[in-house]
């Protein structure tokens, strides 16, 4: 089966996570990726554990699909070959502090200049423009200027960073998001356009309510844990072996919890007899559940709260997502054969297409693997091939 | 200026977060999106506050830019209304349980039969197929099930669920480039197709490194609250009037911070005069940190910080978030006028793209405001529409 990107050629300048977490998504759906790394070196991320057989895990999760070559954007001799690859491709992807590309003759003018159809998309912690548009980030500053860390984390405790680098992830697939969109607009005009996506303006554009009840109530949203503002019981509860989330959305749902924990004393005790109550003494009431809940096992938990009509779900871990029989009956743990670290599992693509495959395809590119390749598709004879090597541009 | 959607046809039937959020983004980008609701009582989240004037701010956050009627999908009569919209539509996006469009003669294989180029796509808890697709999810229970709950919060602490509806809104934004994708795909073959987004797959998708952490090198990912697995300190730390994230990535960071805090004997203290040790002892460092860190304001921090080269961010609250100037000059918070709500300030659209505007064009609909525009666009009559009211179908 076809891939839905099929055909759509994407040049990757971008490095570590956050444009690498968009062209593996763009890949996955089928787009021929060409991921640009420094020469004798390759993307900082080769450097990022666990590895398997000196392989970096981290860099084989988010670059399989791709194919990868070898180029000195810093020198005038790879500045040109890169606007051959510029010609060739639909879509570039770059993530490099504001106006680097630029500086190195590669801005969006400058490359619109020998392929107006190009779409140029930038990701950065601020963006191209505004006030703060020359400062760095990383994911954990983007969490935290843009809101989100404020609002994470237990009650009365510190700001918490979500525990996946978030900030770059998010801001990911607002660009891939922005780049299909911009395919979308070609088909009509028949012209790329400049794509500027900030790290910060992801996260804030995520705060959903958190900023109504600023803006139309005054308040300021803190911390929660994973408890619910509004309604009580609806948190994480201890089981014997893990965790199990429980919400009782309602009055019936809370008169069901109270049957399944055999205590419908409850129902009617002053504390806990109206949302309102149960929201007042939440810390009595959240003791109350974790004596029961931790009696059991999650999943002897699970059972006891279905068969009572409550709503819970286990807290699973990370080995355990990946063990899960759903997740797997998905296509969400993939193993790959890669040619050195061997068959690692790493996750699938969560885009289910009835026309289109979620399989991957090929393991994440050994430094240079297709540098010969992509210049001969370029039309480089063997000897041009040769001297950029002899010169360390490729 | 146009928008790169311009022209695109949405029928959005999906409710509450994590569907409207999909069209949200499309629309923002220029969609022509119509929003089905029940007559007489709307979306669900039209009763989620904060209100203003009684409209709900959660609801106008999430359908701005979108038009609205209502419609009666569990009677056959509107059902025949809902397949002459599917004829129009390029897409249709629903959120309901697995199995329920098809419940009502609107599956994809219903609608695909009137409108071979329609692209279906569906966002549920556990997705279309699948041992537990049966399953009901929400936010919290596939932040729970996909394992990023078991990574967010502090060390020690509970599984903590992150602050913002993140199970809704990163399943949104897949199926948001699943329908962009698949609109690529049309371009080509002409055909629509069937989209089916797990929020459980979704969060699985966003475990990066934890995954190979587990499936490489056997360990279990767990609780770190904002700190690193492997660089110390990168932190949170306590400023007079809130907090900054401090990040020392590497060794030359570390002695830097060492002088902006003036305790230089730091450097060669056996306790932190390399990242490991510095990793064992992080308590007793945090301490530290905190001491002299919650003696300036975050403001007075992060000059010294930048003074001395040590990156550094403010962890913002929402309130700073919605008023910080940058946010402001990249018009991330828009003031929408509303015909009832009056004005009010809500995130805007994270996709900048240079040919095509980051407006807010329109409030969110009030309950069925759009229906009798909509259905004489599809060439009803008067007396047709009329009809259609009197038997509260519509």
């Amino acid at each position: 089966m076809t891939k839905a990107l099929a055909g759509l050629k994407l040049l990757d300048v971008s490095r570590v996570l956050t444009g690498p977490y968009s062209t593996m998504v763009l890949a996955d759906l089928g787009a021929d990726v060409i991921k640009v790394e420094v020469p004798g070196r390759g993307d900082d991320s080769r450097l990022f554990g666990p590895f398997a057989n000196g392989e970096s895990g981290y860099y084989m999760t988010l670059n399989r699909n791709k194919r990868g070559i070898t180029l000195d954007l810093r020198r005038p001799e790879g500045q040109a070959v890169l606007k051959d690859l510029a010609r060739w491709a639909d879509v570039l992807l770059e993530n490099f502090a504001t106006g680097t590309m630029a500086g190195w003759g590669l801005g969006y003018e400058d490359l619109a200049a020998v392929n107006p159809r190009l779409i140029y998309a930038s990701i950065t912690g601020f963006g191209q423009y505004g006030p703060n548009s020359g400062r760095y980030a990383f994911d954990a500053i983007a969490q935290a200027t843009g809101g989100l860390m404020s609002i994470t984390g237990a009650k009365g405790g510190p700001p918490t960073r979500v525990g996946t680098a978030l900030g770059d992830i998010n801001a990911g697939n607002f660009a891939t998001i922005g780049i299909l969109a911009a395919l979308y607009q070609r088909e009509r005009t028949g012209r790329g356009q400049r794509i500027d996506i900030s790290m910060q303006d992801c996260i804030a554009a995520i705060l959903e309510n958190a900023v109504v009840r600023y803006t139309i109530d005054g308040d300021i949203p803190t911390r929660l844990g994973s408890s619910h503002a509004n309604v009580s019981p609806y948190d994480v509860f201890a089981a014997s072996d893990g965790h199990v989330f429980i919400a009782c959305a309602n009055e019936a749902t809370w008169r069901r919890l109270c049957k399944a924990m055999d205590r419908e004393d409850l129902v009617t005790d002053a504390r806990f007899e109206i949302n309102a109550k149960r929201a007042e003494n939440i810390d009595t009431l959240t003791e109350i559940i974790n004596r029961w809940s931790s009696r059991f096992t999650a999943g002897e938990l699970l059972a006891v709260l279905e068969t009572n009509g409550v709503p819970g779900a286990q807290v699973l871990s990370v080995d355990q997502v990946v063990g899960d029989p759903h997740i797997r009956a998905r296509n969400m743990m993939v193993a790959v054969d890669h040619p050195v670290a061997g068959t690692i599992t790493i996750p699938g693509n969560p885009v289910k297409m009835s026309a289109s495959d979620d399989t991957i395809e090929r393991p994440a590119p050994v430094l240079g693997q297709h540098t010969d390749q992509v210049l001969a598709e370029l039309g480089y004879s063997a000897d041009k091939i040769a001297a950029l090597k002899a010169a360390k541009i490729v």
